[in-house]
């Protein structure tokens, strides 16, 4: 069954929001317009969309502790406080010229961002906005100033990222109170540009632009600093266009084994995440951008940089074969499924259009008009750690 | 700091509630009152206090698919649904004579409960609770029945369930509907008594009261049947008095490795959840019942049975050396923590009071009074497979 709906506004609800659990709750980024819309998952409609969060290319979102208000990081510094409940904007700050994501501590008090200009990371108070704490992120001694990429939280109230110009990874501690501890990591590889975090907080990931191989800092034993792992991930000797940088937080990791995109080639790369080793390849349709790992584990889905934005592919991670394609339409940007994985999320830019499936079936459930969405993030994320 | 707070009804709300997310929100069984009390984990307070939900010993909640409604299992055949922002019953019938546990499917549309009495499963609309299926759980081609235990949800709208009287686990698979497929797997080993399934809902194994061994399932691949492993695992030889048998879905498992309660030993064994082999066996204060893993993995908490039952030790997941002991009160029954890590929340019966912890610094984080307090139950179990 598909069921084709609009765009709902309750426009009565931005006064005074009905009751409703937010668990089911989705945004949905569409970034030509500088809007969120806000995904009813169960009734697989949208039902509100919120305007004037300026420039949305690029743009991610965390969740409130209760997860009733989205974080919006926008590409021009914006931070936006979204009530998804009220369908309303209820704080917003340019809080710099150009910034790059952001994070919520464990404890949902602290939000962080990653900026570019001025290089650095800026928190600021979750409820009012106020900043908390500047941290510059000073190449040396200063000066200069680094750009700031991979952002992420940490267990027990810690930042972790990294620092493009100068290719260090600091965590930054809130364990104990609002002016936080640093620990800086140097020398960790040439440009890092992207970074994941390990669902259960361990091991923080950068990517490196500059040269091949991984940094891989091991929070449990932070005192064996930073590693390089994955020697031959990047662009390689053989080097092809590469049209994306892969999205790293797109590592899909079932069981003991990672699922990553490989940079430039039609590849999705197989590691052990005990030895951080490369165990294997397997072919496929284009240049990977994200690959999402179902919550059961059983299979993994893949989207493709351009001129193969058209396709998904699906693999199997017991077998490693591809067991499903789908063609969802021009330019799909994203996946993002429910907590539990009865759906998934699809949002297809080009066509103007987010689209659910269902994974068991690979079937339509639902396909929803929005101008030219990017990010889909389920609500369910307050709960994730790194997320 | 610690918040020393009382329970706060706010009957303004039960007619109009108002509106708030509910990521943040958990309930907790007042058993001797037939009560459920909810829980504000970032107010660190009792919200609202519901009555009238009948036998709630050993009694389990499940939440609908937006966290808005737990479905409450009572020992007396109880199923009633509650709105937690409401903070008042929504429906509740009398399925059975005598029912144990139940679950909700993947997709959030059917509630299934386990009962002894008359044995069998029975699975409801979550919406209406109206009856959708009825699931006798026949020996042999009966007219007798068993009961029923170890009901669990797995991934495309299955339930999983374990036979008492005959020794059998059974799949009812709702993927293509109210009419389930169902598949039966015999001599599986003497009087199932618990279950679990694992975070992916791929591993469902049962314990077994009359012989020693669990019984496993692979529902990746069923076609192998189901498989003896642990075989020592029970009361052994050396037969202690067994307080309590220890619960089942309190195994933590945390990266490759199980935590398990032993059975009437001071231990909790370390499983290897490749091989399912026995790794290792860490001597602990009392009879373990519940052993719960951090969601960063990093450390499990263990509670006791009587008489040890004043006492929770943390164990190091790494160096599996003991790293914490509480004294929390008398009759510590449940513990859970929030879904990002950033608090844990123990019952502690015989002292009517509900404490949370920091479990970074074991230090308490409130006190919450509450008459004879037994499970607690995050929403965000909204989101996860098999709870």
């Amino acid at each position: 069954m598909i069921a084709v709906g609009g765009i709902l506004i309750l426009a009565a609800c931005a006064s005074a929001p009905t009751p409703r659990g937010t668990a089911d709750l989705a945004t949905v980024i569409a970034r030509a317009t500088g809007q969120v819309a806000i995904l009813d998952t169960s009734a697989k409609q949208f039902i509100g969309i919120i305007d004037g969060l300026g420039d949305l290319s690029h743009a991610s979102i965390v969740y409130s502790r209760d997860g009733r208000f989205a974080f919006v990081f926008g590409r021009d510094g914006g931070l936006t406080k979204v009530d998804i409940l009220g369908h309303k904007i209820v704080k917003r700050t340019l809080q710099a010229g150009n910034s790059i994501g952001g994070a919520i501590s464990q404890d949902g008090k602290l939000v962080a961002v990653a900026n570019y200009e001025p290089g650095g990371v800026r928190v600021f108070n979750s409820d009012t906005l106020e900043m908390v704490a500047d941290i510059p992120a000073l190449v040396g001694d200063g000066p200069d100033r680094s750009k700031v990429i991979g952002l992420v939280d940490a267990p027990d109230n810690r930042f972790v990222f990294s620092l493009w110009d100068s290719g260090e990874i600091w965590v930054a501690d809130f364990s104990t109170g609002n002016t936080p501890v640093i620990t800086r990591y140097k020398d960790v590889g040439i440009q890092p540009y992207d970074a994941l975090i390990t669902s259960n907080g361990r091991y923080y990931i950068a990517g490196l632009f500059g040269e091949d191989g991984m940094a891989l800092l091991d929070l449990w034993h932070p005192e064996n600093g930073v590693k390089r792992i994955l020697d031959h991930y990047g662009k390689g000797q053989e080097r092809l266009p590469v049209y994306k940088m892969p999205h790293l937080e797109g590592w899909a990791i079932a069981g003991k084994r990672a699922f990553v995109p490989a940079v430039g080639h039609h590849e999705v790369l197989v590691i052990d995440t005990e030895t951080w080793q490369q165990i294997g390849a397997i072919p496929v349709h284009g240049q990977p951008v994200f690959v999402m790992a179902h919550p059961d584990n059983r299979h993994v889905w893949v989207n493709f940089s351009v001129p193969d934005y058209d396709t998904v592919q699906i693999i199997d991670t017991e077998s490693l074969a591809i067991v499903g394609e789908l063609k969802p339409g021009k330019g799909v940007l994203h996946m993002e499924f429910s907590s539990r994985g009865d759906q998934i999320w699809l949002s297809v830019r080009d066509d103007n259009k987010v689209i659910g499936y269902n994974p068991y079936t690979f079937e339509p459930i639902a396909e929803l008009p929005l101008p030219s969405p990017s990010g889909i993030f389920m609500s369910s994320r307050a709960g994730k750690i790194g997320l």
